[in-house]
């Protein structure tokens, strides 16, 4: 029990792969205003979405999402429901017309989502690349793209297999889309040859129940009127994402998750040094004997989700169970592939990661 | 400043439409666990959709909602995302194929848009009935259905016109799909002849973020597999509704919501009691006097949103003013239609009800 003690009462280090980890200082101010919020006399779970209230609330979660990511005027912050997998649907809807075609990267399980709901709907998939061949334990490089392909596809970071595109491929002026879900705001980044991004919030910008969409002013005009009102992108950027009512409590959370990357992180430069601090010491276990192994490759390697093997399954479950009783949650591997996964959002803090390294060592003495 | 001195600490007398008041017990008891939900060490906006700690809220969740609504074995009750709006689109998507015809009775705004959305995608909709001739003041009777309509589509209670089915119309056994959206759990009803209920939970279920969605077993066999997953009903019905990652905190908040009218109201025999006493209260303001006079016709007049006009607008400017100083909020009608309305879902005490009764009075004779 000695790591437990340094914990904040009750609490746990929360490792999990999403929902996760969010800022104390942020569910802290979420708490304290439940009952009244920004005196109103009302819950922020209870006001309406057409007050001033809420106008706050969602144009200053845009604004800083615009200053963090460092968007010009072109690009269109967004927050749809139904999370990454309603986005899956709604970008080859918007986007692919009779005899269009897109370019996919197939990383892993959601990338291969992302292309079935595509072919669900008729559309032409071309998967240009994919690391299949090798369990997905890789991201593929030189990959060439289809001249022609209305969008090419890509997931950011894999967090089942624990890998994460370190720099974006050159698609030649063909719009990016990405699923940035488990990555968005864990590093700066040129979003000039994007789209599209999306991204569900509850693995580093927010509670589960709201999606954050990023659309370049181009790709609107590519949308039909022929699709339902709430599948349609420019349903959402003709009405600052209040055609109907949105899921408030959620983006009322991912922008204090913006104010704390600005004001108590000190933007995704500052976040980016954090997490690749973190991800380098848990690294360095793996890295610094046999006893623990990450799965993915090397040059792959996500700074999110870090996947490891244990010399075999027996001790990989009695190493979550103990870390489980020690205060360690979320270390078991997706279900899909087992194994252990420790998910190190930007959330998470170096403390948790250091007590967690600490764990890590003392449990290869005891059992190595 | 009579009124406010009533109220609990900081918090308004909520008439809004929705998002809306909630118990006040349900908001205390999510600030109280919100570091630590239920000993998990972690906010209720962090724990894992896959953990036993969320299975028992949305089980809970889904064994209160059958039982409060006396549902048999052949209804399941899913969450959904995007709203009733949504709602509108998977709707028709999901029941009517090639060459077949729906039933929509048009009572407003929110039956209109129902029907707008089953035309974007190219589907036959007959409007079987329509209360437009008079403004939407009233709910239509003795309607005639087409004998070989898939379903019959109505909007129970109709926020922005104040009107509201007193008893469903006999469909002769084609499905009812019904939006239940703003009258849901406010009243005991034999749920046999419903297909479908559908309900965004803001108004007297929970915060926005999620709608509650009732299907019958039949309704889930006639879903085609040609539609994208998170559109299909039986994606959710065959994945607890957590084929991708749910609402979390809103299925939470309806969770609480469920357990206050069970074990706080005593079940919707005595919620019904309660909302006509309330309704009671304030119609027989209006009723009393030409100073307040009801925009609905009397059998159709809603016991959820009460719409009232004052002698002129300038006075009704004057009353929502001067109503927001003393401490009552969301009086305004909605912008489409001007004019006065009380919002008075399950969450709204009678104690609120019969301080704005007071205050109404109290203006009338300061301006009558």
């Amino acid at each position: 029990m000695t790591w437990r003690k340094s914990l904040e009462e009750n609490r746990i280090y929360n490792f999990n792969a999403g929902p996760a980890a969010l800022p104390l200082d942020v569910l802290e101010e979420i708490r304290d205003s439940f009952l009244n919020f920004s005196g109103s006399g009302m819950s922020i779970a209870e006001i309406s979405h057409r007050s001033k209230w809420f106008d706050d609330v969602i144009n200053d979660a845009i604004v800083r999402t615009k200053r963090l990511l460092n968007l010009d005027d072109t690009f269109h912050v967004l927050f749809t429901q139904g999370g990454a997998s309603t986005q899956f649907c709604m970008i080859p809807m918007n986007f692919l017309r009779e005899g269009d075609s897109a370019d996919y990267v197939n990383t892993g399980t959601w990338s291969a989502k992302a292309i079935k709901e595509a072919e669900i709907q008729g559309k032409i998939v071309n998967v240009a690349a994919s690391s299949e061949d090798k369990n997905f334990s890789y991201i593929p490089k030189n990959i060439l793209f289809d001249k022609s392909a209305e969008y090419v596809h890509i997931t950011t970071n894999n967090t089942i297999k624990g890998t994460q595109w370190a720099s974006f491929p050159d698609t030649d002026g063909i719009p990016l889309i990405a699923d940035m879900s488990s990555d968005i705001m864990s590093r700066p980044f040129d979003a000039a040859p994007f789209g599209l991004i999306y991204a569900g919030a509850q693995k580093n910008i927010g509670p589960a129940g709201v999606c954050m969409v990023i659309i370049r002013d181009d790709m609107l005009g590519k949308v039909p009127d022929t699709i339902p009102s709430m599948l349609k992108y420019t349903t959402y950027a003709s009405k600052n994402s209040m055609y109907n009512t949105p899921p408030c409590f959620s983006i009322y959370t991912v922008q204090l998750v913006m104010k704390w990357l600005e004001e108590t992180i000190g933007g995704l430069g500052k976040m980016e040094q954090i997490n690749r601090q973190k991800a380098r010491l848990l690294y360095h276990v793996m890295d610094s004997g046999d006893f623990y192994s990450g799965t993915a490759e090397t040059d792959s390697r996500s700074l999110m989700n870090l996947t490891f093997r244990l010399p075999n399954e027996d001790l990989e479950n009695r190493f979550v169970d103990q870390a489980l009783e020690n205060g360690f949650g979320g270390l078991k591997g997706h279900r899909s592939v087992g194994g252990c996964r420790a998910s190190i959002y930007n959330a998470t803090t170096l403390a948790a990661v250091e007590a967690l390294v600490d764990f890590m060592r003392t449990f290869e003495k005891q059992n190595g």
